[in-house]
Order: structure tokens, then sequence, then C-alpha cells
């Protein structure tokens, strides 16, 4: 992994630097022992790890506004965290970097029932704002899998997802405003409780920037009621064409699920054999979960299990109690951890045409054998999001390399079939340097002009998103690019958290 | 109304901006002859209208940038329009200008019930994208008054709603992608029938730009399941405050109708009168639709009623039929007609936190008497989109000038009150000088510099959305500015369409 070489004038600025940030900040919110940065070196994407000059964990949206007026006035690079569960590296630091944390900023700040919102501080996690609404019957609908841990600030910033978004939407369709600290250290406001401001759609633009154009300090966040129940059934396949047409025919019969996941084989056995879960073996299982009353949940699965039966399922299992429910999800929620005890693995994060589902699988299935390699699909089939996990042998010497080269290919498959690189994940540095595959010359420049805009000195998370060659001209100092350190227990297993 | 004063280089290209279009397109769509440019020289904002300096209607994206390369290289200004339905004169021409018309691309491009999209040229009505999907059992959300003849190229650059979309959400809630030409010519497509693409949200900064950034060709639309039925509840109350407290504790209880809307008195009685509907002679009137399965309707509409009682109502009135279910919307559909037919009335379109509604209705009411005007309220009260009507007299001199200020002063009140100085019409000419007080100068600047990426000559719908005085600098050949000439039938009467 390239990363653009420090400028030694800002390493050199490190004792000044740190001496102004304490001057702004309690004592205990500047952090630069090496012992206690360590800590801060990398995210969920662990492949990778570096040293930053320093971290700061400002308490509220003055003290960013302070540390980042003087990053701004010596010129040093900020690359904001929130809980630092990126699986793409958008938290990674590099060597010239001021680590900004919102870890200290958890509050609520206003419940809103009648406006149905909430506003939060964004370093509250994403479960923590669902759990301070429940009592009255409300939920925050994005549900990452790392929910209990994740901030908010990093929903925001990576635009997030989860198992629930097939039927309400992604953070950018439950986001309803945000304070966001510029650069240069302005505060400003972008929306708000009531939903589309006039003008130009600020807002949109800042949810899913990943740290460039701004902190996002504060969140109003949409909330949902809580439907009164939710029941899934389970459908195992012999194959994964036959489910990928039973999900379309899911899909155009106009029934919508709150979510539809999707294993195949090798995930399935490994999965059963972790979690004791009672699995069938076979090649693909659908979970499919509706909610509603009773009545609506009854309605739904009577369709859906007319479609499935219809593909010839070797199962059908609807549940029938919360136990049978709990058992059916039991796997699924195991998955990610079933496969890392057995295998080394990079979990991948596209998404593609629902229409494709069948065709991308055996693209994936194809490119694997090529590639010597195994890849199981666990995934959001629903709204096609895509997370193909490449098995490798962590000590088998270039297995990384050929396993992160058949993650590209992958990935540019599901980019071909009509899709996108990143479904929930985010750029970070993992998919940056493939997004001229994605997007043409244009629409890169057009993005990095937007970026000038609100950070002209592209010192807010840099080396992330955009291919180094494309920015090397905006980024200050930026001469020439040296390889990051790769991270201590590299090669990484990588996680869905 | 001031509009800047027209460059005279700009209006001496006629003749060569004429023949050159003229080359590029077939014969019918280039519009010259000032008895046919009239059709143009003003949208649904009937109080002005200026003469562009031609009108033209290409047939294809191609088309579309052949006009858009000879106007860049020619420095003359491009006002794009859909269907003209404009209530805030976003389409309404300058004298420098070209018209660029979308009329004539009326094509359904694509329909993918898997992906549950559909591909449209953007001069498709909004009612006949519903039309193309109805069979397969789907529709599209958003559906704002004129849905019978407004273009969805309008619908996304003004971001619109309707009553639904309380439950659905606007137009960038249902826009998946789209193909832009940008004024120097160059075609790019943003998103596609997977959402959610990487990197900055350049989608979310297209719609509602007002043809500020390019001119949207075509659009990938997000279609939903048709739900099984739906069935209103007519609820009329003493006061404006109890209606607004039971909005209140609906939404707070977690119920999600799909429509409330919210009529006063003035309103009641003028549509009682007009359409014959029985509605009862009281001081405010609630219309909250459900929908779903019957168990699922029956079970809302139970919720509802039993939170509606509470707060004493003067008349509860559940439709049992159809015939009950069209004659409880009979009167509210007609109240726009009805109110036009007894007075001259200006429609406003700001929007309020819902728990606003009360406070905001005697702020309007107390505005209203100290102008000595009367304000009519009818709007989608869920989610707080207000439509005071300010009745006048067009006949007595000054008055229309009299409810102009009035309006202003009730949209600043909502937007002192937490609002948006437009729910779902757009900023256009109408608002434009408003939104300094919506918006702080670096807001503004940080969106002007947004447009100075896509539009660095600012030629696209110069004139409208930002305040003239901070766009001066900007916009070419801007020295002076001129009063627009008042339509012929000024004052005018102003209508939802």
């Amino acid at each position: 992994m390239e990363m653009p070489v420090p400028d030694p004038a800002v390493l050199a600025c490190r004792p000044q630097l740190v001496a102004r940030l304490r001057a702004v900040l309690p004592e205990a919110a500047v952090i630069d022992a090496p012992s206690e940065t360590l800590a801060y070196e990398c995210d969920a994407f662990t492949a990778y790890r570096c040293a930053p000059l320093c971290v700061v964990l400002p308490g509220s949206s003055e003290e960013v506004s302070a540390c980042l007026k003087i990053c701004h006035e010596l010129g040093v690079p900020v690359v904001p965290r929130g809980a630092g569960t990126s699986l793409a590296g958008g938290a990674l630091p590099t060597a010239d970097c001021v680590v900004l944390g919102v870890a200290r900023m958890t509050r609520v700040l206003e419940v809103d029932l009648a406006n149905r919102c909430i506003r939060v501080e964004t370093g509250i996690t994403n479960l923590a704002v669902s759990a301070a609404v429940a009592d009255a019957g409300f939920f925050y609908a994005p549900d990452p899998s790392s929910q209990l841990a994740c901030a908010i600030a990093g929903n925001v910033a990576m635009n997030s997802g989860g198992a629930h978004c097939l039927k309400y939407g992604v953070t950018t369709n439950n986001l309803l405003g945000v304070t966001l600290v510029l650069m240069d250290g302005e505060v400003v406001q972008i929306g708000g409780p009531v939903p589309e401001a006039p003008g130009l759609d600020l807002l949109g633009v800042i949810c899913g920037s990943e740290g460039q154009l701004g902190v996002v300090t504060e969140a109003w966040l949409r909330i949902l009621p809580r439907p009164e129940g939710a029941r899934p059934v389970l459908i195992g396949y012999a194959g994964s064409e036959v489910a990928g047409a039973c999900v379309r025919d899911i899909i155009e019969a106009g029934v919508l699920p709150v979510a539809i996941e999707f294993m195949d084989g090798p995930c399935i056995r490994a999965t059963d054999a972790f979690s004791g879960a009672g699995y069938p073996d076979c090649e693909a299982l659908l979970i499919i979960e509706v909610e509603g009353s009773p009545a609506e949940i009854d309605e739904q699965l009577e369709i859906i299990t007319a479609i499935a039966r219809r593909h010839d399922p070797v199962e059908l299992r609807e549940s029938r109690s919360e136990a049978e429910s709990a058992r059916i999800w039991l796997g699924r929620k195991s998955a990610f951890g079933a496969m890392g005890q057995i295998n080394d693995y990079i979990c991948l994060d596209g998404t593609i045409p629902v229409s494709a589902l069948p065709e991308v699988l055996g693209g994936i299935a194809r490119l694997a054998a090529e590639a010597g390699l195994e890849v199981a699909n666990v995934f959001h089939a629903g709204d096609g999001n895509m997370h193909p996990l490449i098995l490798f042998d962590a000590n088998a010497p270039g297995e990384l390399a050929r396993a992160e080269a058949l993650g590209a290919e992958i990935l540019l498959l599901c980019v071909a079939a009509g899709g996108c690189l990143t479904g929930e994940h985010g750029v970070g540095v993992e998919k940056r340097d493939l997004m001229d595959r994605q997007f043409a010359g244009v629409d890169l420049e057009a993005q990095m002009q937007v970026k000038d805009v609100f950070d002209p000195g592209w010192l807010l998370n840099p080396a992330k998103v955009f291919p180094l060659g494309l920015s090397a001209g905006r980024r200050a100092g930026a001469g020439g690019s040296a390889p990051i350190a790769p991270g201590r227990d590299s090669p990484a297993i990588f996680g869905e958290r």
C-alpha cells in the first residue's frame, strides 16, 4: 500500500504542534507517547499501520475547531476517527498527521419524538442511538454489523448500511443534519430536523465523504417507529443460481422484506460446524425476514414461501417462535467469526444489480478457481451488497498478495456488472487505487474540485479515496510516494465487525 | 423582481446563435418567432415574464450536448425547462438566454422490476412513470399536485415532494441516477440502478440544484410495490392549535400515515362551498390516510382515531368505502381551485418542524392581521410542509406588493421556527432574495463554489437561487440589474399545479 512521502517540515513541527494542542485541550486529550498512540496506528483494516504525529480527543465542537485551526495554521494533515472500526482503512493514519478522534463526544443532545429525530454527538455508538429512543418505541434504522462498537461519526463518513437497509435505506437516507467543523476551524450547521433545505444539497455530499470535507461533530438522525414484530424464513437451495433467481422473483413480486441474507456452500458448512445452527447441507441458503403486525407478517411470508417453493428448495423452514427465529439467525450472525476460525480471509464489499446475482456469483467462482483460492459468500442479497470472503493462508508466502489481487478482480467484476466498488465499507485506502476503474477522469476531477471547495489545502484525510497519482498536485508537499508500514499482525485477518 | 441587465454582446449574437442551433437540430426544434416563444416566456409563477433569445427542444442527450456546446462557445446563458409548472419561477427566462426544453424527450428507456427501478427521459410526466409500471403492481412515489403535467426533469431540479412524501420521501430519496449534460456539452452518468456509489455524492448535489449544474436528460427512478389499499379518516377540530397537537401526538405514537393533510377555517368553508364535499364547519380539518393490507389499515386507523378522540374533535368520519374515501378527498383536491375562484392568492411553500405547527399557525394569523390581509392554510402537516395562501385583490393598487411582503415575513417565520424557505417548490427567482436569511454567507459561498465546479462560466440558469448581489462577480457580463417585465396577466394568480 503506497502512501505519500511525508513533508519533513511537517514532521519537524511536532514539538510545537503538541505544545499548541495542549494549550487548547485538557491534559488527557492530547496523546503523544508512542505506547499510547499505538492503539490509533490502525483501524479494523489491520493489514497496515502507521504511527501519527499525535492523537487528540476533543470533547466538543469548539475543541475540535481549536485543534483544526492549529493544524490548519501549521499545515498538518488531520485524519478524523470515529470508533476505528473501518474495514477500508478510512481511519488509517499517515506519518505526518494528527489523528482527531471523537470518542469523548458521546452525548445524546436532544430527543424529539414529534419530529421523529434525535440529535447526538457523533462519538456515540450506533446501537446507543436506538437504545436512547427504545422506551418510546422508536429505533435508528441503519444497522452495520459493528453497531455495538462503531460510532455515528464513522457511519456518516462511510454512509454505512446494514442488514435492514433493503427496507430502510442507508445512513444518507436517515441523516437530517450535521454540525461540521471545517479544516480552518469554522463551525457550520448543515440541515437539521426539517429535511431538504433549499439550494445545493451540501448535507448529501457530506454523508459518505470519508472525512474529506470536514469533521462531523453532531448529527440529527431520523428515528422510526419500531415494528410490532419480525419473523424469518430459512430456505435452502441446491445451487446459487436458483437462489439468485428466487431473490429476483421476490423483489419483482413487489414484496419488501426487511432483510434477504445469502450464504453459499462453503460458508454454510463452516458456519454450521461453528455455531450448531442446524443448517441444511446445501449450496445456497437464504434467510428472509419480514416485519409488521402478526397479520402482515403471515401475509408476506405466504407470498415469499409460495415463490420459494416454485424454485424447488431442499429445505424451507418458517420460524414459528422467538426461539426458532434466533436459531435461524444464529449461524448468519456468527458467519464471520466462523470463517475466521478456520481461515484467514479478506472481506470484500461490492454491490451489484440484484438481477445480476447469478451471473456475478458464477464469475466469482471462475475467478477464484483461476487464482487457486477459495471464496465463500455471505451477503445482503436483497440490495445486491456482496461480501465475498477470500480465504487464504497467512503463513504461505505471497498468498496475501494473491488474495488481494483476486479481490481487485472481483470488485472490478461487480463494476462491470453495473455495480460499485463498495456498498457500505467505503473506499478508504483499500479501494483507492480502483476508483479510476469505477469513475471516468472527469468524474473524479469533479469530486476532487468539490473537495477543493471545503478543504483547499487538502489537509483532511489526504491519501484516501482518490488515487494518489490524481491527487498529487493538490496534496501539500506531495513529492513522492512511500509504502506504508505493514501492520505487525500482517498478513492480516480482515473481518466484518 | 430584479434581474441582471443583459450583456449587449450576447443579445447581438442572436442571428448567429439561431443559425448554429438550426444546424444541429431538426427544423421544428428551434423556435425563434415571437408568436411561438410567447408560450415559453413564463412558467406557473405567472407574475413575471420575459422573452428569451430563442427556445430549443432537443430530442436526445446528444442534441442537448450540441446545443449547450454552441451556447458555451458563444457565452449565452441557458435556462433549462421541464414542463414549465414551476411555482417559483425556476424556468423563467432572462432576455439574453436560450430556453432549453426537454418536452420532446418523453420515452421510457428501461423497466427493471428485479432492481425495482425504471430509466426514463426526463421530459416524461411524473404520472406517466407510475403508469408505465402500474400493470406490474409498482408505482413511483413522489406525487406533486401537478403530477399530470409536471416533468421528471423539473421534479429532479426542484427535488419535488407531494402528499405521500411523509412515508416515501421526496425526489432525492427516489432518484438512483441521472444522465447529465454539462454546460460545455460533456455527457456524464452519475449513479445508476445500484444505489450509493463510492466517493462524493454528486447525485445528491444534482437533485434539487434547480438547473444550476447541468441539464438532466435521463433519470433512473426507484419504483415501489403498490400497497394493497388505502383509506382516509376526516377529523374536524374547533381550532388549529388542538389539530396541531393531534398531529404531533400521532407522529409521537409511532404511526406513519401515508398523508396528513390540514385545512384551516377559511379554506374549509371556501372549499366546501365550491366542491360540496360536506365538510363540517369548523376551524381545522385533518385528512389522514393510511395504507397497507385491510388488517393493517384497520389497526392503524384504530390508533389514529383513539388519539384524535382524546383531543375532542367536532367531527370524526372514518371512510368505509371507496366512495366515502373519494368524498373525503374531494374538497382537499379542489382546494386551490376553490380559493382561486373567490380570491387572487399567492401560494407559499415553507417547511417547519412538526412540533412548531401550533406556534407557527398562530404567528401566521398575527402577521396576516397586522398586514390587513387574509391567509388560508392548506398543507401537508405530517412533514411540516406549509402552503399558506395569501388572499388579496389583484385590482386593488399595491395589494400584490403587500401580499408579497407578507409572504416574505411568513417564510422568515418558518425559518425562525427551525424550518426552510421551501419544501417542494424550490427557490427559483421567487425566494432568491431571501436565501441569505436562511443561510450564512459562508454556506452560500460554499454552494456557489460547488456551482463553480460544474459551471465555471455561470451560464446555467443564472440569476436564480443565489441573491444577485452575491453572485454578481461570477455571472458573465453582470454589470447592473434591471427589473424583469411583469407578466401580462399580472398581478397574477398563483396556483398549486
